[in-house]
């Protein structure tokens, strides 16, 4: 309906384009290059391109309204969109990577995820394919492809997720009827969590505790431990769950909202002798014989690769968070410079001040150092796949190893980065124009999911333990890297490992080499100090959790800052780009590298000092640096956000537009698509009417639902 | 519907029953002491229960399904809460603290918003009765209190918020109609955020730009800058927007969801000179003279009431976030201990790991902490009432301008405490059941409104460097304790304010009153570096930014050390409640001061060691020592958080149930509570059905919301 506000335009001279223009013209930061330099692998950036063209056009994508859908609605539009990608997929011959890039852009935590999410669909298609015979490939595979199956993947229990050897679920060996009996003896053993299960699948995988009797005719079972069977869940023509399964949807979440986590118990339940994946392991169905699975060694290097793309996933939401929070914090003004004599000035950039760029910039150059470990990791996993299939993942091992910390520290840095630049933000930030709220809610998950952020920093620890301990016994030649990297440490601080000996601290601010050598001084100064703690004093494993944590962190910011500055080498090195970088963007890259560094440093000050990494005045100097690092980037901030090209389309963001209409946009989301503003409520509490006219009738339509 | 579940019980042996109540037998603090001594004030207690006992009777008020509903009708229900709320405060005889009690444990963030909120209803009353004249109060107390006038506080605009001189808003006089002209020239000007007023409000207080024409012909403008209008926005019969007014709610936010925060805009409209509060300030309608308000001194003592009341609201926050974490953390299990022999050994509850223990644990002593700086700003803000409203606040004055930094402090503290503690509690943190999706998303607003975190600090900063050049100055004598304790600082440091001098490091884990010294002492070493900076070395106040808010920061850590220490000495103190402590309760008291300190000391370390208040080797010693001090608290962990008296009904968790039934619950609300479970889905992509047998009509309603 128009009215006087459609004419009015925002006061602020300059206007949002006009101040985002100016940002983009006083920087030289190559955006394409740089983009290219960030984005290229798998032709990312053709593809978002492409198939943004496409979402774009279709009303079922448009992102603008939907938080204003109840969960239910939201899991109906997340299956409407699921089947119109797929169907876009067919239409348009995308690939695995087009189907992937569609879910992206979409930005819903699909109940088909059949592509880019690492844990639900997938996990049903991947375990068939690792875990099946030929046989249950040939005939499984097809109905996949065809979307008949419709698959989840069913271990994660209400009373068990990291301990899978406590799964409660059980699949008996009937030797009489040539059967197994799945069955959920308690409601803790209700599978819990399972992605696409609560109402979308008509099949499951289900990790079950094989018990098979001892021998055809004893009473007497013996556990095999937890096995997957495929199993059909729901009628294929009435999509009602078949008889003797009890499975739902768990209900609200923080986010996922458009995904059904679900529940599923088995109340005595049969399924044939071929639901078992019977690759490694099988039941021989006339002898109850049990074959022992083969190690499957190949998990070992796949899971490298789900950890390396982790931390690309991470990046790009760092990316998106600082995105959003650059650009806003450019067009939002206010107040002068109190220490300015001219009153007339205009209000300053918000991102002009030092404790606005203190919480955004280290989290733009930290978007770019796990960059360079992600690929890093992914370019190491592709070499070497051919050894790797073969089992022999020697190069590997460390990296492999190293990858838990590395999960738990880059997911962990890209929750809090959301959170922290909507504070950045101000009031804004906390309304539905930030785009914050779907990204936050869904990748909040991560930090507890595909391993607990806390709990498997011990696994990083445990390994870097392990090498100390064998440089210390210093047996013959360095089993890897770690240990040679022990090694070499032990042998400069002296035999005792007492770094207050023989170390000079390192000249961080004359040298980015020194600044590596520090970081990974200090890494190996804890795991030696865990070592004596847990190898010469038998500390006890549980007590020194809080310490085990530290090293896996210290650990992986060494890795980051490693990898970051091994990306900017000018020399050839094997792990860079095809393409030499531009010394403009080197110079660029190079102070984002110190930031990020440096700032890390300062979180961790005394600890560099302890090792004797950095002395006590190269650390007084630590704040000055980063806030005159963070002046040299505050120009060219636009420029560098933009070169994440992150789209609006995905970004759904009223202040982080590209072209910087913060206030227009606002206005509009406010005044024109806010379904609240098109009833007239009654607002006098003597009444129970709700909706002027309505009667009571509002009041029973909300009590029904409570 | 009955089926094979109902019967199903959980598998762990101990129960979650079983294990809460161990837990409550192996402790013994005395709960109902520590709840006495804790929650008191206003007859808190008693008053929950009271209150308690009604709305728990009321489907109205049944908080399990809530987090299905969409965004409209969150409103809708907050609506018919806020209105039944009210009707029940009639019935009952409710009084303000009664109703206030009422919100809190209805949870929601009220439309009605009358008693409990600090800005949104209770700002309207507030400034009528402050800003009013003798006649305006008269005329419209009545019709508020009867609810015939709903009104709204209009302040913040889209374009400006903390920098309130910069508002756009302008109410012009016109001497030839004697009326004032409210006018929003842009969109920027449009109010914005302002709580009821979007959908439920009649009327509100518009702050404008006062401008009045020189003289009674004139066409030039005099701006005096803005003022408190009492505008009336909408029909009283029909409750439609007054022609001329442009209004409406903006949309869905992080939270507040049941809240109309909302947006208005003004074309020329016209409003009696009667509108404009003219308690202080007043147009002479004949001549345009107007009359300048006189120093408001009342605020500024009002304003450290709201500030306690500020943190001992974070403090139950904190509370909250903490009980349901303490006893999901107990009841839930994982692994056994790494190092035990006994393969047969029950699995270890989760808050016997350390990793878990050091993110819940500081944070039950975090409440405690805030709690006696909370209740000891209240009590001198009581004692000293009379002084403060003849405008004599020289008692108030210190920590008045300490207030800033405590409400960015301690408000920080507990919207992170909220993601601690569901981190802390693995995947079901991420779920409904865990009780923090709604307090999460509701009180992350607090950090960036009422005075943005980071911003405010610099108030305390000003102050404190005021303070120590005074000191440094050291004419006659101090003018309040804080002046007094830097020319202490100074005189034991030497006259150069090296703290490397004369100072010995404090034995901070000998003595209880060396760790509240080794605080203060940090904090004037952080203050005179930065009087320094300023004063001595004339740096730039926003290049100091950073810094100003360490020195904040470092002051209120102070503040809350020396209050939570004060509060437990034996010796009759005047701050002390009015019941002396039993020993046990201060025994358990003094092990969370000590774990609230050193905790707090440990993240910090390097400072304390610069400032020469503790030495290198006892920082060593810290986190040994936070170790034992949680090992010390642990046993009793149920029952501190019990004795904070969170009813079931505020925590609206699962897995913060007192009776431990949490997998039950967590089913419950899955199996039988949870909306979406209830249709059945169509999951093949081929057709364009959502509901099973719906045809097209779900896709084409839901394209209708989008």
């Amino acid at each position: 309906m128009p009215d006087f506000t459609d004419t009015l335009q925002p006061s602020a001279i300059p206007t949002g384009p006009d101040i985002l223009s100016k940002e983009r013209a006083n920087s030289n930061v190559p955006i394409d290059e740089l983009a290219t330099h960030l984005l290229s692998r798998n032709d990312f950036l053709n593809r978002q391109e492409r198939v943004l063209r496409i979402l774009e056009k279709e009303p079922l994508f448009n992102k603008s309204k939907q938080l204003n859908l109840s969960r239910p609605d939201r899991y109906r539009l997340g299956l409407a969109r699921a089947k119109k990608l797929r169907r876009l997929a067919d239409e348009y011959g995308w690939d695995a990577e087009d189907m992937g890039m569609s879910q992206y852009l979409c930005d819903d935590v699909s109940p088909y995820s059949k592509l880019i999410s690492l844990v639900h669909y997938a996990m049903f298609v991947v375990t068939i394919q690792e875990q099946g015979s030929e046989e249950q490939k040939a005939y499984w595979m097809p109905k996949i492809d065809a979307m008949d199956v419709i698959g989840c993947y069913a271990q994660t229990e209400l009373g068990h997720g990291s301990n899978v050897k406590g799964l409660e679920c059980e699949a008996r060996w009937d030797p009489k009827t040539k059967e197994f009996v799945l069955h959920s003896p308690y409601i803790s053993s209700s599978k819990w969590w399972n992605g696409t299960m609560g109402r979308t699948a008509n099949h499951a995988i289900v990790v079950a505790q094989l018990k098979v009797p001892k021998t055809a005719d004893a009473t007497e079972f013996v556990n095999y431990g937890p096995h997957p069977f495929v199993v059909q869940i729901r009628d294929l023509k009435t999509h009602e769950p078949l008889e003797g399964i009890a499975v739902g949807d768990i209900g609200p979440k923080y986010g996922y909202a458009s995904m059904d986590n679900g529940y599923m118990l088995f109340d005595h339940f049969r399924i044939p002798h071929s639901a078992m994946l019977s690759n490694y392991s099988r039941i021989d169905p006339n002898t109850c014989t049990y074959s022992k699975p083969a190690n499957p060694a190949v998990v070992y290097g796949s899971l490298t690769a789900v950890r390396a793309s982790i931390i690309m996933h991470a990046r790009l939401i760092i990316a998106r968070a600082v995105t959003i929070g650059v650009r806003y914090t450019c067009v939002r003004r206010q107040f002068q410079d109190r220490d300015t004599k001219d009153k007339t000035s205009p209000e300053l950039s918000v991102l002009d001040y030092p404790t606005v760029q203190i919480r955004i910039l280290p989290l733009l150059a930290t978007a770019f150092a796990l960059h360079y470990t992600g690929d890093a990791m992914q370019k190491l996993y592709e070499r070497t796949r051919a050894q790797i299939t073969t089992g022999d993942f020697s190069k590997l091992a460390v990296l492999h190893a190293q990858s838990s910390g590395l999960k738990s520290l880059c997911t962990e840095l890209a929750a809090n980065s959301i959170e922290t630049c909507r504070r950045a933000m101000g009031g804004h930030g906390f309304g539905g124009g930030s785009g914050f709220i779907q990204l936050n809610n869904d990748y909040l998950s991560k930090p507890t999911v595909e391993g607990d952020n806390w709990m498997i920093t011990q696994q990083t620890a445990s390994y870097m333990i392990k090498r100390m301990a064998a440089a210390v016994a210093s047996k013959g030649k360095a089993e890897d890297e770690l240990e040679q990297s022990c090694r070499d440490w032990l042998h400069d601080v002296g035999v005792n490992g007492d770094s207050g000996g023989k170390l000079s601290p390192l000249p961080i601010l004359a040298n980015d080499e020194a600044i590596v050598h520090a970081f990974q001084r200090r890494s190996r100064h804890l795991t030696h100090r865990a070592y004596l703690a847990r190898e010469v004093e038998k500390q006890g494993w549980n007590s020194m959790q809080i310490q085990l944590r530290a090293i896996s962190h210290a650990e992986s910011e060494a890795i980051l800052v490693t990898n970051f500055h091994l990306a900017l080498k000018p020399a050839p090195h094997q792990d860079q780009a095809p393409e030499p970088l531009s010394p403009t963007l080197r110079s660029h890259l190079t102070t984002l590298f110190r930031l990020f560094a440096l700032h890390t440093m300062d979180h961790s000050a005394r600890d560099f000092f302890k090792a004797a990494a950095v002395s006590d005045s190269d650390l007084d100097q630590l704040p000055a640096k980063i806030q005159d690092l963070m002046t040299q980037i505050r120009p060219h901030a636009v420029r560098l956000v933009d070169s994440w090209k992150i789209p609006d389309f995905l970004l759904d963001s009223a202040l982080g537009r590209y072209d910087g209409k913060v206030y227009e946009d606002l206005f509009n989301r406010a005044h024109r698509l806010n379904p609240l503003n098109e009833e007239t409520f009654n607002p006098y509490y003597q009444s129970d009417e709700i909706v002027m006219g309505s009667g009571r009738d509002e009041l029973k339509r909300i009590l029904s639902k409570l």
